[in-house]
């Protein structure tokens, strides 16, 4: 079939393209009479404009990116159902992102926003991102961007974020309270903020209950599935090994179990372990997992909801928008 | 900051925009000491050519759409991971488009497509879908479209499938010789191309064996996740419940668990369970899980660089592109 245009439209009712155009726009300009006829038959040949003309004329693109990590970690899953609820329901088209943790990638993924792709942008960087030059210069540039959950705590925008600091010190005490002495805190990047932040409030649980922070004991599991799991297995198979567990990533968990079966350690009777997790089956675990629930479709929605507001008022001050949703701590017999 | 466009280069350089925008592309027509003056202004200004107005001009949006029902599920993330590969190598955006399940959302998403909006489309149709109108005519309209996992069997184009009939064959065949008498078929609609053909395998299985089949053991979970475990649960509690079950969902696995748990019904002591699903979490379930495991990466993979050969090939005949990749039975304790 050709390609049906408005040149089309305009040929079959001998009327100009612009005539076309401003009927279909339903300018004041063209007579009722006029946009009937024009739409009846935009209707017959099932006409419909090109967005990106019609991005050109009304500088805008309809669209959103959403860049993230990963999809494959129930958190991104539920933040991507967030953000496309409230995208839908404007209307808007969203582009996914992935960076798999490469800052080179989100680099080049950044760079091209700024030809006008998008609107405005939703952003959870990478493990590897410690400069935020790229975001500030697409901030400068004039496009709308919020962070959810991981953060670059020196760019100034909207952010929509849990309470991690908090939810991690309440965990770590929570494995105080049920007699661990020696709480390791299992990680992935020291350089994300949603980490430093978890790092903080396992090292303030500890300190206030008189335990002794050691190195040691906070341990980065950054390789694939497999190195993680010897890393865990090693650490689990010292006559040094901890009691208790706070694992700050949801890919760490089978590893963690894993490796106790293979060990033939309890959990939670030689180790107790607490997950950041939203996986639904924690549930069905042996034993069920006691998790750290992060509200990820609520965070997801409310940062798009954030974003629209910022797109539909050019001059809207998102520096304001620092947002945080509580997590909640989920009990469970992983920690007896 | 005000728009950069090709017109800011052309009023700096007193050059005509004709100039520029040849010069940009290299053209034969502008002098290399012209193109050099360019191309140096357009670094410093850091210009980024306008991708719609060039999608325009050249007549694509190095933009393809994944439609798909859902992404909180391990198959969907993983298949989105795959396609997400080949789209970075050549260089293309992806446009994530959720149904939610919803026929007339799927017929909204694909009628929007015919605008231009994307060069290519992958689907998995939504559990809704019973008639294929709409991808028919989008088809006709001249888009390629490819099929992956859910295809509507009654559209001529590409598709990429796993051995949904064999597997299922196969996990029924497992159950039965597990000593299982009774096996209950578990899936949530039956207009899915996947569920179709894994209700054939099944049924094939106990013919083969000899073993009745019953409407009552072929249980339809299409509602919300508090509903579908009410079902089962009432299913499991009756006197005549089934010692075994071929789970067609992974959202299903989750309330079988929990309902086995609260009726004190032993897995694999009283119920064998096998599950399609591609959870990690599946190894460490109390019992393990037994599961028939998609090729979902290699899947969503190789529909993406099928759909890139048509992209590149205006005439090339997608209708013979049938790939079916095979899918694993992992056998763990959840048989036996």
């Amino acid at each position: 079939m050709d390609k049906l245009t408005i040149r089309t439209l305009a040929k079959e009712l001998k009327l100009s393209v612009s005539t076309i155009s401003k009927a279909l726009r339903d300018s004041h300009e063209i007579s009722a009479e006029t946009k009937r006829k024009v739409l009846e038959l935009a209707e017959k040949l099932n006409y419909t404009p090109n967005p990106y003309a019609s991005s050109l004329r009304k500088k805008n693109s309809n669209t959103i990116a959403v860049v993230l990590p990963e999809v494959a970690d129930s958190f991104f899953s539920l933040a991507i159902n967030g953000i496309e609820s409230v995208a839908r329901e404007k209307g808007y088209h969203v582009l996914i992102y992935l960076t798999h943790e490469n800052f080179a990638r989100e680099q080049s993924i950044l760079n091209d926003f700024k030809s006008g792709r998008v609107d405005g942008i939703l952003m959870s960087v990478s493990a590897e991102t410690n400069n935020s030059d790229h975001i500030n210069e697409l901030i400068n540039f004039g496009k709308p961007l919020v962070f959810f959950d991981r953060v670059c705590e020196d760019v100034e925008t909207g952010s929509i974020i849990t309470n991690d600091t908090e939810s991690s010190y309440e965990a770590t005490c929570h494995l105080i309270q049920k007699k661990c002495k020696k709480i390791a805190f299992l990680y992935t990047s020291p350089d994300l903020s949603i980490n430093k932040k978890r790092l903080e409030g396992y090292t303030k649980a500890l300190t206030e209950f008189g335990l002794q922070l050691k190195k040691e004991n906070i341990i980065l599991c950054d390789g694939d599935s497999d190195s993680n799991y010897k890393l865990i297995y090693k650490t689990l198979k010292n006559k040094t090994r901890p009691d208790g567990i706070l694992a700050c990533v949801e890919k760490l968990t089978t590893p963690i179990y894993l490796a106790c079966k293979e060990l033939k350690l309890s959990i939670p009777g030689n180790i107790k372990l607490v997950s950041f997790t939203n996986l639904p089956a924690a549930l069905i675990l042996s034993p069920t997992l006691t998790t750290v629930t992060q509200p990820a479709f609520e965070m997801g929605k409310t940062a798009a909801e954030i974003l629209f507001k910022a797109i539909q008022k050019p001059n809207y001050n998102l520096k304001k928008e620092k947002i945080v949703i509580a997590s909640c701590l989920n009990v469970r017999d992983s920690t007896g």
